[in-house]
């Protein structure tokens, strides 16, 4: 199996960017990730504010999968996270959603261990996540703190083990960088981090030829989701729910008008996180109604 | 049993109200509902633009509940949501969040059968809801469509068979009102309705001496959600985030700080409405972190 290293890094997803691996259709490989810090915060008497900030949020990659093209879809299916003994999470003055009353910076190293870590003494389960992940854009230049259409820091408790996304392949080869592990995050990720590690990612990729989507798209064991980000929250969730009603409607073949009422019932409009410089959110389809196959076949 | 007929309803909840029935603590009553239309919408053909909006959202109360003053909790168990054979659900142009592309006005009759309604031939399985329900207000008059610190409009889908809601009392007796029941909605309720139903809603109140809360609180088996409103998400989140982090701190004897990490890893903020006059989210506390009544207890 290849193995990715972590020191092939990327800071920012662009069109234009040299691969530092070649992976087949179908191949299975290793991708060793950092965390969002870059590995640089390990003891809790270390302030945030003494970090070098420009090494944040490593992305590993690129990688280059043969024999994809722009327009073709990217199919990238997650088979294992692997988490460290130990993760890191903070919080900062002035940052997340109750920035404003943050009175002081704190870091908390929290240990991992038989799938839950421990928080000040409550063991809470994990469920390992990878932050950011993307494909090289269409034109210009995303640093890998935000998330768009090509993926990037999308930072979605969903894109997790036994999950599959689908990403819109702009450039010949794809180009999929990803870094920025979480083993555990809620929805909204309030505070501006989850509980960050370096985590080794085992995936397989294929490339589904001459289907475009607008945004990327994961897959789990019930719902597809579309993955939609904005500069508000409104502008995320209009792309998220515009998406979701286009692809009802094309794929149960109903009137726009009867798929906008059935995403009304039953797809959840649900937040990803609400502290990068985009925001993201994401628009539930149940496969029960639609399956993802049949999303895919009707683009 | 008490029955309070569906005849008896309020369009705004006010801070002085006559109430048309009275319970004690720990009686179990059915509270008749009418659907947010008040029953004016049973063809497919009627035009929404042919109604008489007044009527909309009737609320069956106010209900006075022996020994409730405010400064207490007001617990109301939702013991059973009994549905209707039929429901409506419609669309509108220019409402909802993608309301700029809607072009003509549907109204769907769907039929709801062993737990499941049947959409264009999906049968789609029912969570039957309350979508508002809510007790007189400190001071003021807020309508039915909209949710507040009261309670009201909240839409909120886990407001289902099972979960007990907490309200903060405000005026003697409590005054609790309740209608516009869904078979189902999904979380955002993007086309402005749910499967909107005419149903018979069976309840369990009680009284919870001397402990205050800012905004309702609904309890299911797993969660404590918060649910707040506001007029932009932005502040919704803000406010349900703020309380959610509160309750951790104090409930686990943690500093502030310590509490909004933990709530960046494991309190999910969600989308609950985005189509009323305020919007609402609910963030959602696990009972494995902190139980429903160490929350209480510690108030």
């Amino acid at each position: 199996m290849k193995v990715i290293d972590g020191s092939k890094v990327i800071h920012s997803f662009k069109s234009d960017m040299e691969p530092v691996e070649k992976v087949n259709p179908k191949e299975i490989f290793k991708v060793c990730t950092n965390d969002c810090f870059h590995g640089q915060l390990i003891r809790e008497d270390q302030t945030f504010g003494e970090l070098d900030y420009s090494l944040f949020n490593p992305a590993t990659g690129p990688i280059y999968i043969e024999g994809a093209e722009a327009g073709d879809l990217l199919k990238v299916k997650i088979l294992d996270i692997q988490v460290p003994s130990k993760g890191v999470s903070v919080t900062v003055p002035k940052e997340g959603v109750l920035g404003n009353k943050v009175t002081k910076a704190l870091t908390k190293i929290i240990e991992i261990k038989d799938g839950s870590c421990n928080y000040n003494g409550i063991q809470i389960p994990i469920r390992p996540m990878i932050g950011v992940i993307g494909v090289a854009p269409k034109e210009g230049e995303y640093d890998t703190a935000t998330p768009w259409k090509h993926g990037g820091n999308m930072d979605t408790a969903d894109i997790g083990i036994g999950s599959t996304l689908y990403f819109p392949v702009n450039q010949k080869g794809a180009l999929l960088a990803l870094g920025d592990c979480h083993a555990l995050m809620a929805d909204g990720e309030i505070a501006c981090s989850g509980l960050e590690i370096a985590a080794e990612v085992i995936l397989q990729v294929d490339v589904i030829k001459g289907k475009e989507i607008a945004w990327p798209l994961v897959e789990t064991d019930d719902y597809t989701m579309v993955i939609a980000s904005g500069d508000t929250l409104d502008e995320a969730v209009y792309a998220a729910s515009d998406e979701a009603v286009k692809y009802l409607a094309k794929g149960l073949n109903m009137s726009w008008e009867e798929a906008y009422i059935l995403a009304s019932l039953a797809v959840d409009i649900r937040i990803s996180q609400l502290v990068d410089p985009k925001l993201t959110v994401r628009a539930v389809i149940p496969k029960r109604i639609l399956e993802t196959q049949k999303i895919i076949r009707s683009l």
